[in-house]
């Protein structure tokens, strides 16, 4: 199973998966430029540690099932909060998580964020892989629009933090280096796995960059993997705001050309009548099937690890899905 | 066994405990406010965290006689390099070892030092305990001569840095807070031990600061454990310059009423004639044998583990020192 993202959407889905099977692969952004991950990146040319930790962090603690495993769930709790750890005080350390300054020295010492990874999950035991989407820190580069008073005109905002809090309309989004290297270990996930999900996440900053990077792109589009589109709950302040679920789907489409088998929205967040007619147009854009369920945690914006994992284990029970045997090809243009 | 000491010194003869046995407690001044520790003590209020890294390196690194163990030895002398790596560049965080950030953070989220060390050595698989000498940072203060231009005037300088740096003479340390609380774990392991080694080190900052915590110094006093002090090679550069062997031994004994079974020096360092009986002198001030072997390292001022192991081995060895019976009250005033 491989799931890509970033963020607190990919902690989510990778706990889900943590319930259905240890062989995990979390493929991550690399284009954060904003706080503790901003600062490491600045001054050290490392890639940006933070959406890696969370990824780490959510394979170490182990889901209820694995509670009387050989791993003490205590050592592994104590590790999750160790590497989300904050420093407190006013001083030079103050704000960076553990996590990103252990990732960071381990990626100084080892001299490769692949080693540094694998080093890191391997001493404290955590189940599955943590790759970088890319082996270089990456730049988000966006077309924003509604900035000037002429609603045609479009500015280009550098940076992720840039982006995720301009008061305009974010259209799209490049990454640069615009042929930015895939990490190979990705690449080799992707094509032998036989779950590959993305989403759900900041739209433009965690998601859409996972088909911007070329050989990546490549690799979604030749594996045979069953490929499950996680669409955000509420749309994010900044990002993506007024953004219904349609236009989550056409954005992404704008993107990139690209087959997708499912796409799994929460029951509370599908629209009625008309509008629910265009969702389903807009996912099956991709030859995708739109599954609606219950998947938000209760009273929250967050989506709930069980019922997640129980949807998608549920889509793989149910075999292979009608429009995969029809390959990529087709919906190219 | 346990190893009194701080620094590089403590290094070595952690190093040469190795090579005896897996049951190693290590008791490290913490007193230091120089470098990253300085800084992360200054900024964090966390004991600094330098020497006590040192330690768990030392004991995280097998010696030969463990090349076949369970512990892979590549996993080992890896994480002994990131702990010891700093930083690079020119920001924030450049010259801090990852070890000591490492250190500083498990404190901060479990609250206790030694409970952030018996959980990093657990992690990393390193056989042994690492404690504290105390479990507050402390400071310390010394009384210098030769500051003034009237030879008899001494100035009272304070901090490890200071002391260390001085252009003067130091005669006498003392620790703040005074009454320094003892590490309970430290002062059990004393009272279980069959051997307690003290030195070598920088002398006034990293050797006698053990015998100036109230309780520990009572623990070394009363404990059935053979008693053996490893004296520096060569003075150091500051903090005793221009101090004969002799001079150690008689500095030492200045700031405690203690008894101990073996002095260990090189035989390269030891003076020849009236000089030689002078030493013998003053170790048997502590009620000790003196013990003259070779133990530095070949063309270098540090010990040999190698060497300093097989000494020690061979005192455990030899069974009880003839003075060992007699207990410490009969050397005290």
């Amino acid at each position: 199973m491989v799931a890509l993202g970033g963020g607190h959407g990919l902690h989510a889905t990778l706990t889900a998966l943590r319930r259905l099977g240890d062989d995990i692969t979390a493929v991550v952004t690399v284009a954060d430029d904003g706080g503790s991950s901003g600062r490491l990146r600045a001054e050290l040319g490392v890639i940006p540690p933070g959406d890696l930790r969370m990824a780490v962090a959510a394979l170490l603690t182990p889901p209820e099932r694995d509670a009387v495993s050989a791993d003490s769930p205590a050592d592994a709790r104590l590790w999750a909060s160790v590497l989300h750890h904050r420093f407190r005080g006013s001083g030079a350390l103050a704000g960076h998580p553990v996590g990103n300054l252990l990732l960071a020295g381990l990626t100084e010492v080892l001299g490769d964020p692949v080693a540094a990874l694998d080093a890191l999950m391997s001493t404290l035991g955590a189940r599955g892989r943590v790759l970088p989407m890319s082996t270089v820190p990456l730049e988000i580069e966006a077309d924003v629009f509604e900035l000037e008073s002429d609603p045609r005109i479009s500015r280009c905002i550098r940076g992720q933090v840039a982006v995720a809090t301009t008061p305009g309309k974010v259209r799209r989004v490049r990454l640069l280096p615009g042929d930015a290297p895939a990490c190979a270990a990705a690449i080799e996930a992707i094509g032998n796995a036989d779950l590959v999900t993305l989403g759900p996440g900041s739209w433009f900053s965690s998601v859409i960059p996972h088909v911007l990077v070329p050989a990546q792109l490549e690799a979604l589009r030749s594996t045979s993997a069953r490929k499950v589109l996680v669409v955000n709950l509420s749309p994010e302040i900044g990002e993506t705001p007024r953004y219904s679920l349609e236009r989550h789907l056409r954005v992404l489409r704008a993107h990139a050309d690209l087959r997708v088998d499912d796409v799994i929205v929460d029951a509370g967040t599908v629209p009625a009548g008309r509008e629910r007619g265009y969702l389903e147009e807009a996912a099956a854009e991709f030859g995708a099937t739109l599954r609606v369920d219950s998947v938000a945690a209760p009273q929250s914006s967050v989506h709930d690890p069980v019922k997640l994992g129980e949807v998608i284990a549920g889509l793989m029970a149910d075999g292979s899905p009608a429009t995969r045997a029809q390959g990529d090809e087709d919906v190219r243009e």
